[in-house]
This record gives C-alpha cells, sequence and structure tokens, in this order.
C-alpha cells in the first residue's frame, strides 16, 4: 500500500440522483462529477479516496465493515439514513474509525425530522449546507484531524 | 415505446407473502394473482403496468430512481416502510413522478405506528383499506390523475 | 324500497363552499356540480344515493344515527371534523354501517394536525388526494365492498 | 313553580341511539326507557325532573345557559362532548349550576382519548360504568348534594 | 348597497350569557349592551356593523361562508371554539375575508388551553385582554386594517 | 357463611387522617364513623360488608390476593396508589373480583396527576366527588351490579 | 411630576432594525418613525410616554424595575425575549405596573415557538398582528384600562 | 427432512463484526466461534440448526418469509433493526413462527432508544444481557417451547 | 456455610396468587411449585438458592439489603413493580449483587407501561417470556455468569 | 413535654445501607453515626430530635400520620420515593406540619428522574448535595423558619 | 491576599428588587440588607465575601469567568435565568469552581418552569425555600463544603 | 473601503475563556492564539476579518444590526445562545447576511439540549467538531459560498 492516508468516501441513498434531483436544492453537479472534483481535491491534501455509493444500508454496513482493512477515516453522506439508522451508528462505533459526516443542504434549515443525526455521536464532526463543497471542506477537515490526531488512533 | 402510458407497480417488505400471511388480514389473493388482476384492470384503462416486488428498501430505490426513464407514475404499497422511510420520501420527491400509495388494510384503523405515513408528503393520494382492491382504484385513480393533470408535469 | 343498494352521501362544514373556496386547493366545481357527477357515477354502478351537507356536527350525527333505516353505506367527508370528533366516530360505529372516508386534498401532505383522522378506526377505508374523483373512487369502492361483504354485514 | 326541586337531565350526541346501538356495550335499554326509570326514581327522591336530549353541541349549550330560570342541578352526560368541548365546560362554569356528569360504560377503562373529561373540572362529582343505573345513582347523589349544600349555592 | 364598509360581527359559545355569567372575569355589560357599544363606535368609525351569536358551530360556519356577499371584515370572538375548531379556521381562510380575533379576557393569561388559537393562523390580529374594549379596539384595528389594505384584497 | 352477599370495602393511604386532614376539601367525618355509615347503608341494602384500611401497599395486596375466599365484590378507595399502581391494578384483575373504586374529592377536577386512574381499566366503575356519600352511592352500585350480573360472575 | 399619565414605551431586541429589516414581514417605517407616531398618538389620548429600545435583556430588566418611579404603565414589545424570557415575566410582576404586550406581526400565524409567549402570564392583555398600529392600538388600550382601573392599582 | 426439529439462526447488522468491534462491551468471540458454540448446544439439546447473518434488513426479510419450509423457530438477534423494523415485525407476524429474541448486551441497560424492542410484541420470549450465552439460553428456552406448545402451534 | 454458590430468589408484587390468577396468561404451575422446580434445577446446576415473596416493596428493599451478608446474586421477579421503583433499582444498584431479571410473560409484547423496566439499568440481564421456564433459563443465565465473572466481583 | 421543639427526622428507603452503599457517591457514614451527628446538632440547637428510618412507604406514613402528636416539625429524606410518591405527598399536605427535604447527592444532578421532586410543593424547602452535612443544614434551616413563622402554624 | 476563603455571591435578574417586589412571597428584607447579614455571617464562618448583582447575563458571565483570580467558590441565586441559561451552566463548568444554588422561595413548589435547574448539573449542592436564610445557609454549606474537600480542588 | 470582502467574525459567551476551560474538550488554545491564526487563514484566503467576542447577548444583536454596514458575511459561534436564541435567529435574518455557523466540539456529540440550533434555519452551513480547525474551515466555506452566490446577494 502507498504511504498516503486512504479515506473511504460513501455516498448513501439517492445520490446518484445527483445533478438531476431537486437541482434548486442539490445544484447540477453530477455524483460523477462530484467524485470528479473530490480526486482532485484529494490529490492537492496529498491523500488517496475511493468513491462509493449506495443505495442499500446493507451494502454501506458492508463497507464501513471492512473500510479498517484499506482505509484510516470515512467521509459520509448517508443520505436519508442519516436521520434513522442506529445500525450505521454502531456499524461506525465498531470499527472505530474517524468518520466526518457532510451534508450538500443545510440539514438544520430543513424538516424537524432532518433536523437531528442519529450519526453525529460517533462521528468526529459535521460540515453541512454548502452544497458539493461541503464534501470538499469534509474531507479537508477529516485530513486535518486524522494528521493531528494521528491516523489510527480511534475516536 | 407505445403510447400508452406506462406505470410502474412497486409492492414492497413481506408483499411476496400475500395470501399466504395472515389471510384474515390480508385475505387469500397471492401476489401473482393480484398483479394479474392488475394487468387485467389496466388493459381496461389502456395503460401498461410493470409490476416489481422487493422486500429490500435500497432495491426499491434503484427501481424508483430509474423509473423516469420508462414510466410516467407509480403505484406504490410501500409496506412497512411506508411509516418510517425517509429514503424513500426523498426518491419519489427526486424523481418527481406522480406517486399514489395504497394498502390493503385500512392503516388508519391499525397500531397507532401504522396511521402516519411518511410518503404522504410527496404522494399525489392514498387508497387504503380496500384489500386488493385498493390496488386496482388507486390505478384508476393515478391513471385519471395523469389525464388530467398531463402525465408528464411534476406533482 | 327498490332493489338497488342506497348509499348516503354525506358532506361535511365549508363544502357547500366548494368551488368558490380556495380553488388553488380544492379546484372549481361547486358541491352542486360534484353531487351531479356523483350521480352519474352512482347510476353506472347500478346503485342509488342520496347527498346531504351540513355545517352542523349536530346535523350530521342525526343523519347518520338515522341512516340504518334507508341506507346500506355511507361515503363521508367530514372535512373538518374528520380530525378531532369523537362524536362522528361513535355514530358510525353506533350504526354499524360500512363507511368509505373521501378526502380531496392529500390529508397526509398537508397540517399535521390534518394527518390524523378520527375516524379511521371505524371506517372500511379511505380515499384521499384526487380532488372530486376521490368521490368516484371512494363510491366505487364502498359499493365493491357492500357486494363483496354483504349490503347488511356489520364492520 | 312547584317546592320540589327541579334538575335538568341532559343527554348528548348518539344517546339517541340508545338500546339499538352497540348493546354489547350500552346494553338494550332505549333512551326513552331510561328516561322513563330516571322519573320513577325521581319521584321517589322527590324531586322532579326534565330530560332532553340533542346531538347539537349548540343546542346543549342554548339549554344550559337558560337552566338557571328552571332548574337547581344538571344531569349530564355528554357523551363524545365530555372528552373535548371546551364550550360546554364554559357553559356549566357560567350559569354555576351543581353539575353531575354520568356514563354507562367506565370511560377510565376505554380508549385513552376517553380516559380524559373537559367536564371534570367544573362538575360536582361523576358516576361511571354501571349502565342506565349510573344515571340513578347520579341523580341519587346530586339530589344529596343539593340537600347538604343548599340547592342554590354555586358550586 | 351603501358606500361604508360593512363588518360582520361574530359572537361564539355562551357569549349570549355576558354580563350574568362569571362576571368577576367577564364584567357586567350584557351582549346587547355591547353590540350597542359597538354599533356606537361603528358609527364613530364611519363603517356599519351588523351583530350575531350562536352558540352552534354550524351556524357561525354557515354565517362566515356566506359573509362575503355583504361584508369586507369579520371580528370574531369564537368564545371556546377559539381553541380547537379546524372549521372556522377552514371557514375563513375560504372566504378570504380579513378577521379580526378578540377576547374579552386574557386567554394567554389563562388555562394552558386556552393559550392557543387554532383561528390565529388565518386572522389578520388579535385583540385580547380588554374586557368589552377589546371589541372596540378590535373594530378599530380591523377598520384601519381595510383602509390600508383596501377591503377587498384577500389575506 | 350467610347468604348475604359479603363485600370487602378497602381504604388506602392517609385514609386513616380522614375528618382531621385537610377538612376543607376532605370533611370532618372520621374514617371509623364513615365505616359506621357504611355498616348501616350496607345493612339497608341486605349485604354484609368488612371495612379495613392500611397505608402498606403491600397489605392491600395481601387482603385483595385473599379476598376471593370470602367476598364477592371490593368497594376501593386507594387514595394516592390509585394513580401509580400497577400492581393494585394486577391484584384487582388477578384476583377477578368485581371492585368500584370511590373518591371522596372529584379526581377530575384536582392536580393533573390525580386525573388518572391506573386502576380504571379493570373496575367495574367509579363513584368520585361527593364526600363520605361517595362509598354509599359506590356500595350501592356495587351491589345491584353483583345483583344484576350475578356475583361470581367474573368482570 | 405633570398630571398627565406617564407611560413607558419598551421595544425590545431587533427593534432598532425596524423598516430596515424584512420589510415584507415589519413594512418600512423606522424605529424613530414608531415612536413619534405613538408620541402624537399620546398627545391626542392627553398622556405622556418615553419611548427607549435595547437589545439587552438586562437592560430591560433595569428600566422596568425602575419604572415605577415613573410611570403608571407599560406598553412592551419584547421580541424574540416574549417567548422565553423568565426575567421578563418576573419583573413585570415584580412591579405591578399594568403592561400592555404588543406585536406587529401576528405572532399566532407564525412558527410555533413563536405562538407562546411567557409574558401573557402577568399582562393586561395583548395588541398582535396590526403592523406599527399595534402599537397605537395597544396604547389606547393601556390607557382606557388605567382610566377605567385606575392608574396605581396592581394588576 | 430429518425428525430433528430444525431452527433458523439469523443474525442481524454488524454482527459479521463480533469479536473485533467493542470487545469491552461485545467480548472477542467471532461471529464464526459463537456458531459453532451454537452447533454443539444443539446438537445436546437434539435439533438442528442453520445459522445466517446479513446487514441487509430485505436479506432478512427474505429468508424470514422463506422459513415456514424449512423451520419451525426462529433464533433472532436483528441487533441495530430490533428497535425500529416495522417490517421484521411483519415478517415474523406474517410467517408464524415461533421467534426467540436474543441479544448479548443488556439493551434495557443502554441508551434509551435500544430499550425499546419493535419486534416484542410478536416474539415469544427474549434473552438478554448474557453475552454469548444469550444464544445458548435463548436456543434452551425456544427449543423447550417448541416442546411444549407444539412445534407447528402458531404463536 | 457450605461451597457452593448461594442465590436469593425473589418474588415480588401477587405473585402468591401464581397458578390461580389469569392461568391463560400465567399457566397453572403455584409459586411453591415453581420454588420446588427451581430448587431441583439449582440442584443441577450445583449451587444453593432460597426462594422468598413478598408483595411489600419495603420487605423486598430490606431483604436486598441484608442480601450480601448470605447470597453472591439475586434472581428476582420484581411483577409490577419492575415499571416504576426506583427504590429496588437503587437497592440492586446499592448491594452491588449481580442480578437477573426474570418475567412468566413476555413484557414486551404487553401494554405499554411494562414494556419499560426501572431495574434493566442496574441488572445483569434479563430472561422474559418463557413462562415458569423463565426462572430456570435466568438462573442457569445467573450461575454462568458468576462462574464466568466471579461470584464477588461487581456488576 | 418539654419546652423544646421536637423534631421527627425520617429516613426512606435504602438509607440503612448508609457507609456501605456506593461510598463514592455516598461516602462512608453510617445511618448510626449520621443520626448521632444530628444528635448533636439538635444539641446545639436546643431542639429535640428523634430518627426512625424504614424501607416500608406504609410505615413512613404511619409515622407521618402520627407526627402531629408528638412532632412540630419533620426532617425528611424520602430516598427513592421522593420522586412518585403521591402518597407521602398527601400524607405530609394532610398532617400540616413544616417539613424540609434534605438529600446527600445533589439530585439536580442525577438521572432526569431525580431531578424532580414529588414533595416539593408541600415542602417548605429543600437541602441538596451536601452529603450528611445536608441534613445537618436542613436541620438548621428548619428550626430557624419553625422560630420565624411560630412552630404550630401550618404552612 | 488575606488567608481567609473569598467567596463570590452572585444574585441574578430582579434580585435588585427584592423587599419591594411581591413581599408576600419575597419578604421584605431589602438587597443591601440581605448582603450585610451574609456579610456578618461570613465574619463568623472566618471568610470573606464580596456581593454582586446583576440583571445582565452577560454581566454575570464576565463575573464568573474572573472569580478564578479572586475567589475560591461562588454563591449564586440565578433568579429566572437558573431554569433556562446553558451559558451560566458551562460559564460555572468552565471556571471549575465549586458553586452553590441559593433561591429564596421554594422552586421545586412553583410553577412547573421553576421546577427545574439548568445549573444543577455543575453545582455542589442548592439550598431552596428559606427566603434570606436560604443564603445563610447556602453559604455556610459551600464553606464547610470547601474545608472537606480543599478549596481549590474542581468540583 | 478595500476592495477585500470583510467579514465578521463573532465568539458568543464564555469563549474568552478558550484555552482555559475545560481543556480535555476544547484544547488549550486561547481566543488571541485563535483570532491570529483566522487572520493569517483569511489573509490567504483573501479577505480581510474583524472579530469580536462578547458574553453579552445584546451586544451581539447590536454586532449584528451593524454589521450590513461593513461586512458581507459573519462567521459564528454564539456558545450556548446556539441552543436557545430566538434574538439571534431574528437578527441574522433581519440583516440578510450571509452567516456560518461554527462549533469547536461537535454539538451533535453532546448533550440532547446541545444537539438543535436555533440559528440553523437562518444559517448558510455549519462546521462542527474539528476544534480550532472549525473556524478555519467555515471561513473557507463561508467565502467560497459569497464568491459563488455573490457577496451582496442575501440568503
Amino acid at each position: 500500500m502507498s504511504q498516503r492516508l486512504h479515506i473511504l468516501v460513501l455516498n448513501g441513498p439517492n445520490l446518484q440522483l445527483l445533478g438531476t434531483r431537486e437541482p434548486e436544492v442539490y445544484g447540477t453537479t453530477t455524483l460523477a462529477q462530484l467524485e470528479e472534483m473530490l480526486c482532485c481535491h484529494a490529490e492537492k491534501l496529498g491523500v488517496a479516496i475511493e468513491c462509493r455509493q449506495s443505495n442499500h444500508e446493507g451494502q454501506l454496513l458492508d463497507w464501513i465493515g471492512q473500510a479498517p482493512d484499506s482505509f484510516v477515516g470515512i467521509l459520509l453522506n448517508a443520505g436519508a439514513y442519516t436521520h434513522t439508522s442506529i445500525a450505521l451508528r454502531d456499524a461506525i462505533a465498531g470499527t472505530g474509525l474517524p468518520t466526518c459526516e457532510v451534508h450538500m443542504s443545510n440539514i438544520m434549515a430543513r424538516e424537524s425530522f432532518r433536523q437531528q443525526t442519529m450519526l453525529g455521536g460517533v462521528c468526529v464532526g459535521m460540515v453541512t449546507g454548502f452544497g458539493v463543497h461541503s464534501y470538499l471542506w469534509g474531507l479537508q477537515a477529516l485530513v486535518r484531524w486524522l494528521q493531528v490526531n494521528g491516523a489510527n488512533k480511534e475516536i
């Protein structure tokens, strides 16, 4: 494996629709374009990322469960599962990988059922509201966090 | 593609058990029989339907996400996911396809946790309580709605 | 009395305003026009209907209480009383007449105080969200229910 | 006016159905029979009663508002209005007539929305659960209360 | 019709008892006296009023439904119905007539169930706590509102 | 054992203080005097009663558990335990003896935590608010209930 | 001191922004213009007013605490503090000065957290929803209240 | 099929991590080791088990739906889905197979959102808090239950 | 004292009625028979038990408080006190003895007020729903727990 | 009886364990030592105390009920009963003896179910958080209160 | 600095009104008199105090933030801020100074919104209900606490 | 004024304690050091910032109200006021300046009363959980937002 930090970027339900779905809320960047932007940004930050998306909670759980073998941190937009999934919370806590939550829209400014995150209690932090840039700042924040706290120190 | 309206009929969790499961609540018609009845009814209404069932929330999300390519509306019995799935709500809102909720039993007459629908806020309407006929009336209602409002007008 | 099934169609508070009130929500069909449409539809279904409207909860209760003498089922849009009236619930349960709730707008997509129905627990089913067509599908659903379950079998 | 205490007996919504409605819950005595039984009982207690029933909350309010001219107390089964009507509460408080609540079924043993009474706060007391006998014991209790506390002393 | 603005003054349940009921809370002015005071005040303001009272929610709904034919605004003390009546809320919204809520006692200083108004969401404003003067200031406020915003502009 | 119905009269916590405690709420009759009144009343009704009081929930449970050996019904003022004791509820349900709840003050007119009864769900009925007379009417109601329904029919 | 009634007019947080802030909600009148209008109105009513504004809850408390030395009543728009400040409630109760709450927008028609007032319980009354006119009617209402009840009678 | 009772052992989300995840909470036994222990225990009890694990709620639903063909009971640790999945509840109720819930940690001693089980209402019983032994006692309890109640009697 | 582990078996309110009370819920085994079964089972497990029952919460507290002198663990069915008794919770926490909760019926499948346990937070684990066998599996689970964790290690 | 004020010191459930139970929370002073300290302190304050402890709510109620014969005030640590016992509240209110609540740990800093006191509404005051000194300051506070307000003035 | 312990005495909103405001609740002692009494008492206890009052939450925060430079503990009556101020809670936790809450009236016996303290979780203890004496006992309790635990040991 | 974007950086209550207060939560960087870091970062981003801190909610309101004269955006850590201050919410909405919320600790992982933000509804976005870096990423995010959306476009 290379010397660079490897970070897993996970997108959850409906994010495959990015750029086509409710553009007035989520903008016109597609998921592929977002991932490309993110790769460039990772390059600049000197880290390697791997991007995956699934609508299946179970698939996300599989990936998180296997992540410690290949990654030192997770950048996660769990979409609608953010607000209700105890299983995702348990997976993150179980693997012990530092995880940063990101959201494109500001979840604190939307319906009340979106203003809580079941994941917050086990994540390092959250960046919310800055569209596709939420991912960029979130990645940057996570990388810095790993540099400061050490990439294999559990949160 | 033919000139006829194409409508996606989706059945969610445990509906594969139809006809075998709690017949005193859900009757003895199997899912296959229901889908056949529904096809006949669609024929009469001059529309084409395609029926799918899955226990996987992720699979339902995949199908809804791809639906705009082939369909102009969705007839949906999301089963138990009706009451809690923000992801299904987002998928429907994201695709913008007019969707009609149906339920065999009257959900408003059951346990309190079944008396709310997370999907209602993004659906055209709901037919509930008429057993397998809920699907028939729901399909009829959706088709008429599409004829009145136009098949490609977003809700 | 004729051989045809007789069904009572009840409209509750403010429905006399139909067609004039908030047309962007309720459309432009007046109550008289709606009742006429419904009569035609009943004709086709081979049943007889009698349409009444009142803003008075007490009047609605009187009518429901007397209904078993002349009718075998009720098609009911209780308007705003839907959400709070225990008395209407008791009247329906008391007479034991199969009752179908209808609503023009999708009550599950409106203010939270409209997303619950005090009547659901004692009704056969509900059709909601299809404008004046909600009545048509509701009538059709009720008639079929009566044919399947028998017109004098209590729910 | 005679020397005897005059008491108003009010029955609220759906009580005109007594004896015909859900006999397994409310028994087979009709409202007319109940009122006759109550008259006999009043006779024995040496008081005069006048019995009225209405499904109209407004009618009940009219009667209570006028009651102080002719009556010294009220025996009240407000039916479903018991649980929600602030207006009835205000009417009783406004007239200041000692009022006894009665219920045929034990409201404390039914659905949670029936286990609270909006009227309790302004009534002398309540008798609940003894079928038609609830009226008899309630009348007896009210008469004794009036004898002990004086018929024109406000509660 | 005259050139003067015509305003409907509606009093709801138990307000016929005014001046006799709980004078320590509501004062000793009767409803007739109040209406007379209000007429004088209207005279000074150059508007015409018509005063009606009913204990029947249905009657109030009837009047509000017909109001747009004869009136340009409503001054409303819905009494106890204020706190629970969705039907009155719908009627006001349905007619689109600018409506001013008034209350004699300060509802915000009473029992918690009186501290909310189901009507507030569709009214122009509220004057509460100034006894019979609440009506005077409410009328004045409504008239001014109509002059500023135009008498036939919907709220 | 005699032919007369035997009824157990149970008084719960703090009722030994009767007549001395908060007389403005509970009057000046002592527990001994109340029991004597009740005996006289039982005599007239042709039944036998046995009166016991305890501040100990466990003692009340012991007595109720043994009651079926000697009694056919229970007249119960469980005092403050009324509102919270699941154990008393279970004991009454377990023995299956018809039980009538009584309260001196009108519990529905007091603090909100006194407006609910944990026992209501398993009792025949309740008489509340008539001071010491609540016991008399409660006894009378229970005896009549036993005569109508049979003394050994479980509720 | 002059013979005229002296009234303190207090404006709370963000009201310095009046006329510039969200004009579609609050109009274009500035605080200075509002105070001038109010002075004219006071002149006509024959009373003297003194207008102050602060964003500091502590400053408002200081002023209210000192008010009894110079004023006989308070006209108060506590802005956002209305909904949460127990301290303002205590200050008003502590000084015992009759206080009238005013709000420009109708707080009962806004977000649920604005539909309750912590101050209502200790104020004479409230005028809400009439823009800058709320102050005029509120002042008028307060002055009349003082004339009727006496300027130094505690509420 | 053999004469022995066949029981399906299902493990839900994140249980593939057993032995590696939060060992201070869940111990160091891996899922494979647990399943082996359980097989030995089944052997002693004279029953056959088949062990499956999935992170996918839909997969668990598929398996439960097919279970009646091959199994007479289910031993289920639904992990995080325990607390929210109405679909799993419906699947168990739908198949009618006696099911025993097990949990390694004592769910009643953890966060409040883990102290409720959506599945409890349709399960025979639960064993919670005894680490890997919860499975052993749960299996034993289920087998005994089947022996006492009959293996094909629905719960 | 012998070398064998000594375990205190405590039964709470109404469990003296076992076998006589609601047999359709709790079966026909009496408390004495249950205790005998349990003794046999203890014998096989090589431990000594002492069985006590009381309806008195205070007695249960006394026994738990003294338990550390003679016992190394507690098997507890606190009956109705399970759901509300903070005092029992404190007693268990205070003595530090490993405690296993047992219930005959599945408390998670009953009324909502029985679905929570005030004791869970301080107990090792719980076995619920297996009738008298709940005690057997609970004893077995507790004994194994003590063997694994050491009999005098506080939980 | 001596001239000195006599005060009853009551300790509730589990306080017999003091000094042995959770010393990191409650310290190492035993109940006997605490009572001795308290006697010395009483001596200095010139009052007489009598100390009693019981785990039985009924016993505490008996003692409080009899207290007015021998005591002029009560110093009470009701332990876990503090948070739920309406019966203790009633007993204190019934006897009318000035009562001071004390707690060793700061109940306002513990679990939410310990942050409320059912007794507060009928007690003079509370001292909480100062370990065994809470009793000393509580006694001192109560004695001073009695001296200021008179020993036989009801609260 | 002298050898004596220095303690900061802080009074929050509206306490400048002491002695003038609602004397039936708070007595007639002014703040100046209270502070004098407290100084005398401090003298006897051998400690030095400095008394400050402010209506400004920000001022209280400034003082608490600076307190560690000059003081070893805080005696705090935060008045109405007690119930809602997270900022005061944070300030106390941030400085780490042992703090004792005092209240003149018994906050546990007042409106429900006063029965909770946002500060309790970070304070050593509380004395409530003893009028001006609450300060004296609170000071005494705090001083003793500091002597026992050491003046510079953080809580 | 220079060509560079001017941004106001506001720190709220207790943030003057940074670096000294609970370092295990907030780290050891002081407010001065943080502001210096932030200035460097601003320099790199090509924008100008001005840093202010106050414990006074009123002061923060004053500054926000004046901000539109000198700034195009706000970076805000409102500390404890975040969770409850409607006034700050109104100020931000009133000025219409794009605002980014930042928090050092992850507020979604702390006490439940910190998991909601009253400000979220009117802010562009939030960065939470990255210690002093939260400010850096927040500034970066805000600057980019301003560049994309235009510095004087209201949110």
